[in-house]
C-alpha cells in the first residue's frame, strides 16, 4: 500500500500533505489494514471484555458496533450488569451460564466444515466450557460438547472419543488436577488448547495447580491458555478451523 | 476395528481366544491403531527426549527405528552425549545450537504447502529456537526464521512482519519479560504459539516471568508453552500446517 | 468379562452389533463393571461434592440414588442450600459442623470390626475432622475422635496415645503448623493419613504452611490429603479398614 | 546550622539548656530541616494515603494542612468516606475515577515547563493512571493523556508516539502482561516509570505478572514501583521533571 | 506397663529408685515400647537415610545393627559413598538405580500375601520407582512393576490393569503433569500412595506441578508423599500389606 | 515428682491404683505440672483467641476462668462478637482498636520492674501494636509506646531513641517494607521481637514482604513471630521481662 | 522526515523506488531515526549484554562499534571471557570486581555537570555497586561512592548524607532485607533507583526479599530495577542526569 | 552526652569547631557511641560473616581486631579459606562441622550464671546446631546440647525435658517439617529461638517448609530467624542470657 500512495505522489495524484495525512493513519503502518480486512473477509463479530466495564459503556460499544451489522459477543458480564444492557438494547441474548451476551447482527451464516470439540472435565467446568463453545459459535464455527468426562472416570471419555478425534481441533476444559488435556492429547491427533480453570480448593491455589499441570503435559499436540480463559481457547481453535475451512473451498 | 473383530468371531473366522488376544493389545482399545496410521500418514518421526537418557538408550532406540526407515529426531541432548551416540551411529547429525541429533532415513521429501514463521526476542534464545526450527524441518514443514525481532527494537520486527503475516502459523519465543507474542498477536491473524524461555536473571524466576507475560497476553489467537518448549511448539505449529496441506490437495 | 461376551458371540448367543453395544457402554473396557460391582460388594454410598452445584440439582441425582436404596452423602454444602434440600427429601439430615447432608438407605448395618481414629489438633480444625468423621460412619465404619490434642499441649494427646494406637488407620487432623502428624507418627505403627487445614492466618497462607510440614514429615507411614479434605482422608481410612475387615471374616 | 547553633551558645546568645532542646528537634538531626525547605521551595502538597484512615482522621489532617495554606491531596479514597469529608470540608474535591480528594490552597500556580506523558495499557487501568495524572496535576506540573493504546493494538500507540517522545518522562500503565513500558522503553529516550496493575484474572496473580514483566524488561531506562502505585509513579515523575524546570530559570 | 511397675512396687519387688530408672527410660513413657515390639513382630529393618551422612557413620550404624540381625536399608547414598561402605561391609548390596544400600541378615522370608503394585509414568521416574520397590522387597513385601505407563499413552496402562487392580496397594509415580494417580484412582478400589517426582523442566519447578497435581486429584483413594519419596510410599504401602496379611494367618 | 508418688507406693500410702491415676494425669508426665506451676508463680491469665470461636463457646471458656480469680484475655474477637459476651459477662472491657477483651480477677498488681517498647512504624499497625500492648499489661507489664515512627522519616524515630534504649526488650511492628526493625537494631542493644503486619497492597502480597525482610535483617538480635501476630510478639517480650525481674528480687 | 521524503517525491528528486526503500528501512517509522541521533547527541556507547555471548561474538561486534569510534562497555563478563577478548582487543580493561570490560574510543570529554551518587548497603554487594558507577562513568557522568553504609549501623550512612543530598539522583543498592533505599528516600529529595541484590541466604530467596522490601517503600521517590541490575539503574541515573545536565547549557 | 558538650562550649571548654567535629562523629548522634560501650562491657567480640569475604580480608579485619585483644569468631567459612587464614594467623582455631574459625584475645572468662539450651532435631541440622554453640561460647555463655531429640521419636525429647527446661532460653533448630519448636514450647516457660534449616528434599523447598512451620507455631514463647542462621539465634540467645546475668550479680 506504502507503494501505490507514493506512486501517487509522485504522479501528483496526492499531495504531499494528504499523503501524509493517509499515511498517519494506521494504515501507513502496513498493519492496521489487516485489522478492517480481517473483519471483512472473516465476518468476526468485535468481542467486548465485560469484567471492569460499566453497563453504560457496553451501551455505547454495542451501539457502535450495531452500525456496521456486526455481530457482537460480551464475555464475563454477570447477570446485573447483562440485564442493564438488555433492557436497552434487546436484541441481545443473555446466556447466564457462560455469562455471554449476544447480538446477531451479520446476515452470514456459512457454518464451519469442520467442529471444534469442547471437552470438559466435571460439572463445576460447565461455566468456562460454555464461554468457549458460546464464543465459537459467535464465530459461525460448529461446537460440540462433551461435558463430564474427566480422567477419574475415564471409560465415559472413551464413550465419546472416536467423535473427539473426528474434530479439527479440541478445547479440552480442566480444573483440580488438570489431567484430562493429557490423556486426551495421547488419544487424538489434532491440535488440543488447553483451559485451566479455577475450579477447586485448598492446593488447587485459585487454579495454578490445573495450569502447571497441562503446561507440563508429556503429550504432544498441547498448547495452554489463561485460567479460566473459555474466550481465548475458543479463539484460537476458530482461527484453527479457517485454516481447515478456506483451504475446503 | 471393534466391529470388524467382532464380526470375524461370529464367522468363526476368529477364535474367541485369539479376539481376546488382538482385542487385547492396544488395538483393541480403539485409540493406539491411529498411533501406526498416523506415522504412516504423516511421515511423522519419533521424537526421542535425550534428558535423562543414557547414549545407550538412546542407540537401542534409535536401532529399533532405524528398521522402519524412520526419520529420527533427538531433543535436549548435550555434546558429551551426542558424540557417544554418533560414534556408533554415523548417520546422525549434531546441531549443538538447538542440542538436536537428527538422521534423515524416510524417503518422503513432501515439504508443506506454507511456512511456519520461527519469531524470536534476542540472540540468548536462539538455542530454543532452533529446537522449534529443527523439529519442524525434521516433519518435513518449511521453517523460516526471524530472529533478534524483541519489542525493545519494535522497528526490527516491523522490518518483516509482512512475511511473519504470510506464515500459517507462528512460533514465538521470548525470554526476560516475553512480550514478543502480545506485540505479534496484534500484527497477525493466523495462530501464535508462544514459548517463554529461561533466559533472564533475578526477578526472571527461570523463565516464570516469561511463562506469566505471556498466558496473560491481551492479544488474542495466543496460546503458551512450557517454558523452553521449543519441541512442543513446533510439534503444535507442524499439525496446524498439516491442517493447512491437508486441504490444498 | 471380556471373554464372556466374545463366547456368547462364538456361540450365537450374542449377534456382534449387541456385542459391539455392550462393550460400547463402560463395561466393554473391562475396567467400568467394577464401578457397579463396589457398589453392590462395599455398599459404598455415592458421594456428592456439594460445592458449586445447586440444590435443585443435588435433590435430583438424589433422587436418582434413591431407587437403588443407596446411602447418599453430600459434603461441603452451606446451611442455606441444605435447608432447601432437605424441604423437599425431608429424609436428609444435615449436620452443620461438618457441612454434610446425610440420608440413610440401605440396611446394611455391619460396622467395621475395627475403628478409624480421627485426631484433631485444635477446636479450630472441627468442621474438617467432622466431615472425615461423618464420612467413615456413612460407610459403616466405626469411627473414635481425638479433639483438642495439638502437640502445643503433648500431654493432652499421650492421655489418648493407648486407644489411637490400637486403631487400624488414623486420620490426622491439623492446621497452622501442621505439626501433629509427625508425633502420632512416632508413636503408632499404622498408616496415618495427614490433613492440612486452612486454619490460621499470616504465614500460614491458607493451609500451605501446614501442607508443606506434613510432607515433609520425618515420621514414616505418613501421607497427606488437599487442604481440608476430611472427605478424602476418610475414604482412604475407610478403604485401608475394609483391607483388614475382609480378611477377618 | 549545627554550626550556628555552637556559635551561639560560644557567645552566650543561647544557654546549653536551650540549645539542646533546639538541637533535640528533628532539626538538630540535619536532615529534618530539608523537610521543611522542601515544602518552602517546591510547594509540594502534603499527601495523605486515605487507605486504613477514618474520615474524622483525615479531616483533622487537613484542617492542619490548611492553617499552613498547603494543596492537600488524599489518594485511596472511596466514595463513601470522601463524602463524609468533603460535607465538613466542602472545598475538596473528589474524583471518583482516581479517588482522590483534592483542595487548591496554595496560589502558586507556577506550571511546569515541560510536561509527563501518562501512558495507559487499557480501560481498565484508568484508575491507576488517573491516580498519576491527578497527583501530578496536584503539584502542578502539566499531564498529557495517551489511554487505551495497549501493545495488542500497537498503532494505536504509534499515532502518538511523536508528542510522547517530546515529554520530559513517561508514566506507562499497564496490567495483564505489562507490556507496554518495553515497547515505550524502545521508542524514546527519556526516563520510564512503569506501573503494574492488578488488572487480570487468573495467571495475573493480582499483579504479579506484569510487575514482574516490567522488571525483566530489556528496554533500557525504565524502573518500576508497586502494583497501581499511581502515586508513587507520578511523584517520581514530579521530581524529574522539576530537575528539568529547576535548570530552565 | 505402667501398672505391672506399680504393682512390683506396693509389692516391693521394685525399689522406688528402680522403678524410677526404668519409667525414665522411654519405656515409662508407654510408646516407646512399641519400638522395639514393632521390630520383633515384624521383622521391619532400620532404614538409613543416607543423604547428608558420611561413609564411616553410615557404617557404624550398619555394625550396631548387624549385632541384632537386622536386614539394613541405606537410602539415597550415591555411588561414591556407597562403594566407601562396600568395602567395609562387603555383604551390601549397591543398586545404582535405586540409589540403595540392603544387607539380608534376617532369616525371616515369609513373604507378604498379596503385592503392592508399583506403576511409573515415565523411563526418567525410573530411580524413584525402584526405590520404593526395593523397600518394599526389604521389608518382604512382593513388589510387581508396571513402568512406562504414562498417560500420554493410556493405552499401555489398560494392557495391565487387570494386574494392578488386583494389588493390595499401589505406589503410583509420575514427574511432568503427575496426571497417572488420578487416571489409575479411577480404575481401581484399592489405596493408592502417589508419589510426584522432580523429573521434568520449565513450569515443573521441581516437582511442584506434579504435587499440586497429585493433591488436587478428582480421583477417591489417592495420598500423597513427599517428591521424590520412593522410601516413604512404599513404607505406606508395607503397613497396608501388613493389615491384609496379618488378617489372613 | 514420679520420685514422690513411687515412694508413697513403697510406703503404702498410695495404691497402686491411685498412684496409676495420679500419673494418668498430665503431672504424671513430669511437664504438665510446669503448666499449674507457671500460672500460679507468674499470675499469667489464660489467653483465648477468639477468631473462629463463637460468643458462647468464649464465654463458657470464661466462666470456667473466672472461677480460678485468673484475669482474662481474648484477642482478635470483633466487636460484634464482644458485644455479646459483654453483654453476658460485664465485667469485660473491650478494646476495639487491638480487639481485645480483658477482664481483670487477679488482684496481683505487682508491675515489671522494667519496661517492654512497643515501636510501631506507621498509624496503619496500629491495631497489632495495641494487640501486643494489651497483651503485655494484661501480664502486669509495663509498656511504653512509640508509634509512627518508620524509617522513611527516621528523626521521628531518634527523637525517641534513647527511651526506646532503656527498654527491657522492644517489640518492632512494620507493615509494607517492614525495615523498621533493622534500624532500631542497630541502634539499641537488648531483643527485638519483630512483628510483620499485613499492611499494604500489591506486591506486599498480605504481609510476606514485610516478613521477608525481617527474616533477612542484617543487624543482630531480631527474631520474628507471624505476620500481625502482636499477642505472640508481647508473650516472648513479658517471658524476657521475667527473666530480668525474677533476678532483680 | 516522513514529511521531507513525501516532499521530494512529489517534487521528483526521488522516485517512488528509492522512497520505498528508504522508508523501509527503520528510518520511515519514523523512531528508528532517534537511535542514530540519540547517539551522536549523547555520546552514549552501545553496551553489550556478556552473559550468554561467546567471546568471538563480542569481539565481532566490537570491532563494528571501534570503527564509529564508540565507547564500548561489555557488563555481566567473566573474567575468562573477558581474558579471551582482551587478548585480541587490547585496548579493553576490565574490572574484576564489576565484571565489566570498557574501551575508550570516543573523544567526548565532557563531564556530567552534577554527579550520581551510588549508594550500596553492605561490602557484598559491591560488584553491583561497581557495575552501576563503571556504567554511569563510561556515559561520563560523574560518580560518588558511598559504600557499606547499610541500616544496621544507620550512623555510617548519616557521615555522609550531606554530599548524597548535594546528589541529582541516587542509586541505592542493598541485599538481604534492602532496607536501606527506604532510609535514604527519607533524607533526600531527588530520585531513586533502587537495585535489590541477589546477596544473602535462606528467606532471601535470591533477592525476592530486597525486591519487595523496595517495591514497598513508604518513602517517595523510588523506584526499582530487576535483582542485581546495576547497569540499569546506573542508565536510568544517567539519563537523569542529562535532564539536569542539558538545561544548565 | 550532647548535654556535656554544649556545656563545655558555653564554658569555653570546647570551641565550636571542636564541638561541631566530635558531634560530626557518630557519637554526636547519641548511638554510635553505644557500639563502644557495648563491646567493653559485654566482651563481645566482633563477628565477620565470611561468606563472600576473600581470605585476605578476613585477615585484615583480624588483625586489627587483635589489636584490640578481642576474641573473633569468623562464621560461614569453608575450609579452603579457614586454611587459608590459619596459615597466616595460627591462633586460629577451624571447627569443620560448624564452619566456624575462633580466636582467644580477650582475658576475660567470666562465664554466664545460666545455660542457653540447642536442642537440635536430627544429626543432618548438626551444622547449624554448632554454629549456634560455637557462636554463644565464644560470648563465654554457658551451652548444653540436646541433639537428635526430633518429634517423629518424641521419646528422645522427654528423657532430656528437665534439664533443657532449666535453661535460661532454648535455640531450637529443625529442618524438614520443623515441628520441634512447637514441642519444646509446649514443654518449657522460657523463651525459645526456632532455626529452621534447609536440611530436607522437595516440598521442603530449600528450608520454606520449615520456617512457615515455626511460623504458625501455636506454643507461646516462639520466635524465629532465618533459615540456617545459627549464628543468629545465638546471639539472640546469648543477649538475653545476659539481662538474666547482669541481674544475679
Amino acid at each position: 500500500m506504502l507503494e501505490e500512495v507514493l506512486k501517487k505522489v509522485a504522479n501528483g495524484e496526492l499531495s504531499p500533505e494528504d499523503a501524509q495525512k493517509e499515511l498517519a493513519t494506521f494504515e501507513n503502518l502496513g498493519f492496521a489494514k489487516v485489522d478492517h480486512h480481517r473483519k471483512k473477509r472473516q465476518g468476526f463479530p468485535e468481542v467486548i471484555f465485560g469484567e471492569g466495564k460499566e453497563a453504560s459503556h457496553i451501551i455505547d460499544i454495542s451501539r457502535a458496533m450495531m452500525k456496521k451489522n456486526d455481530n457482537i459477543l460480551v464475555t464475563r458480564i454477570n447477570s446485573e450488569k447483562a440485564e442493564a444492557v438488555v433492557q436497552v438494547l434487546p436484541n441481545f441474548n443473555y446466556d447466564h451460564i457462560s455469562r455471554t451476551l449476544f447480538m446477531k447482527n451479520s446476515e452470514d451464516n456459512v457454518i464451519s466444515k469442520g467442529y471444534v470439540a469442547i471437552v470438559c472435565a466435571g460439572t463445576s467446568d460447565l461455566s468456562v466450557a460454555e464461554e468457549a463453545a458460546k464464543t465459537a459459535e459467535a464465530f459461525n464455527v460448529e461446537v460440540r460438547r462433551f461435558y463430564d468426562v474427566g480422567v477419574a472416570g475415564i471409560h465415559r471419555l472413551f464413550a465419546h472419543i472416536d467423535e473427539i478425534r473426528e474434530a479439527t481441533v479440541s478445547v479440552v476444559i480442566a480444573g483440580m488436577e488438570g489431567a484430562l488435556p493429557s490423556v486426551v492429547g495421547g488419544l487424538v491427533s489434532h491440535p488440543i488448547i488447553a483451559v485451566p480453570t479455577s475450579v477447586g480448593y485448598g492446593a488447587n491455589f485459585q487454579g495454578l495447580s490445573a495450569l502447571l499441570t497441562m503446561l507440563n503435559s508429556c503429550a504432544s499436540g498441547i498448547s495452554v491458555v489463561n485460567i479460566d480463559n473459555g474466550f481465548g481457547a475458543a479463539y484460537n481453535a476458530v482461527i484453527i478451523q479457517r485454516i481447515a475451512d478456506s483451504n475446503k473451498e
